[in-house]
């Protein structure tokens, strides 16, 4: 299990959509739940259910299927949001005040301590309940915090440098959301979030659908 | 290959990395590329490469590979964005400006022709170029630009009820920002950008990457 080279990032994707899932059923007083119960829920079959949870371990009991409430807490251990992360947030345009106000961060335990953008006009200003602070500050906060993940809202021209000092100032983990990628040192990892690739995947999917019908 | 429902969603995403791929080796003047060549600069295998892309027609050339110039069209052509599409954005907090800002939308195709809020304070006032509507002004203004997608940008209680007025203003395709699922009429495809389960998967790899040294 430990070997996480070996499981399908599409498989961890899914744990974060049955995860969701499973809280859903749980605000509702479902206590258990089978396979084909949270196949159908999103459209998945149980088979998928099965051996995509089955890289992580052995969930389900004989005759009984998940235990909502149980099943719940191993997946948030697997993905490691059953802890709180400190993130620092590098690019305070208008994205970066954007991540900051949004609310489905907190609820997944994730808390933005910290606020930097390489423009020094816009240091000690207010976002949110952060000041702004120059990046000369990043490695800084960073050691004081411990916060191991920062988020990346910058130009795209600027989003590998940036992403090179949180490395150098002991990031972990960068969530990049410049339009470009960005690469890392081995011990860093990155995910990239290019929001026009949602929509050109709606578009793929609206094309078809609009061939068949009026337009 | 109209049958879109028999190709994954992730064959379908990868295209999209492809295409990104391919217009950076454009940029560096690139005529030709083998499968293994565009594999390799996206950590992929040869085999993945040409199994997506067979999904989707011929395109390589035996002793040749693929022309950058011809399958950069070709993938463009498939995901819709070889034509520009015009979008309504409904949700005019920090998120919807950030979504009017980013530069990413308009290279790709994707121009915001309206913004939208449900708080009739806010209507008149400037979001960039755009002048924020009221919600009453959606249909008049679909129907009125043709715009068939809809960037739903609106705190997570509200988003299901204002896919509803999109989805009857005649919008085909919605992107969803709301923390939350919403379901959309058959001939209304729906995407979902939930900003935490990128943040999520990152964490499950940052955890073990951790285990294996300092912390």
């Amino acid at each position: 299990m430990t070997d996480i080279g070996s499981i399908p990032k599409a498989a961890v994707f899914r744990l974060s959509l049955y995860l969701r899932e499973l809280v859903k059923f749980q605000k509702t007083g479902v206590k258990t739940l089978s396979s084909a119960g949270l196949a159908a829920a999103l459209g998945f079959t149980d088979v998928r259910v099965r051996k995509d949870l089955a890289y992580f371990g052995q969930f389900g009991y004989p005759g009984v299927g998940y235990k909502v409430d149980e099943l719940i807490g191993e997946l948030k251990h697997i993905l490691g949001t059953d802890r709180t992360w400190d993130v620092v947030l590098i690019g305070c345009g208008n994205l970066g005040s954007a991540l900051v106000a949004y609310k489905g961060f907190r609820t997944q335990g994730f808390n933005i301590v910290g606020a930097f953008d390489a423009d020094a006009k816009k240091a000690g200003k207010a976002l949110g309940e952060l000041t702004i602070q120059p990046m000369t500050k990043l490695a800084e906060t960073v050691a004081r915090t411990g916060a191991r993940i920062a988020m990346i809202s910058v130009p795209a021209d600027q989003a590998q440098a940036v992403a090179d000092q949180a490395a150098g100032a002991g990031v972990r983990g960068i969530l990049n959301f410049a339009p470009t990628t960005i690469t890392t040192p081995a011990h860093v990892v990155e995910n990239s979030v290019d929001l026009a690739i949602r929509l050109e995947q709606l578009t793929f999917q609206l094309r078809f659908l609009m061939q068949d019908s009026e337009d």
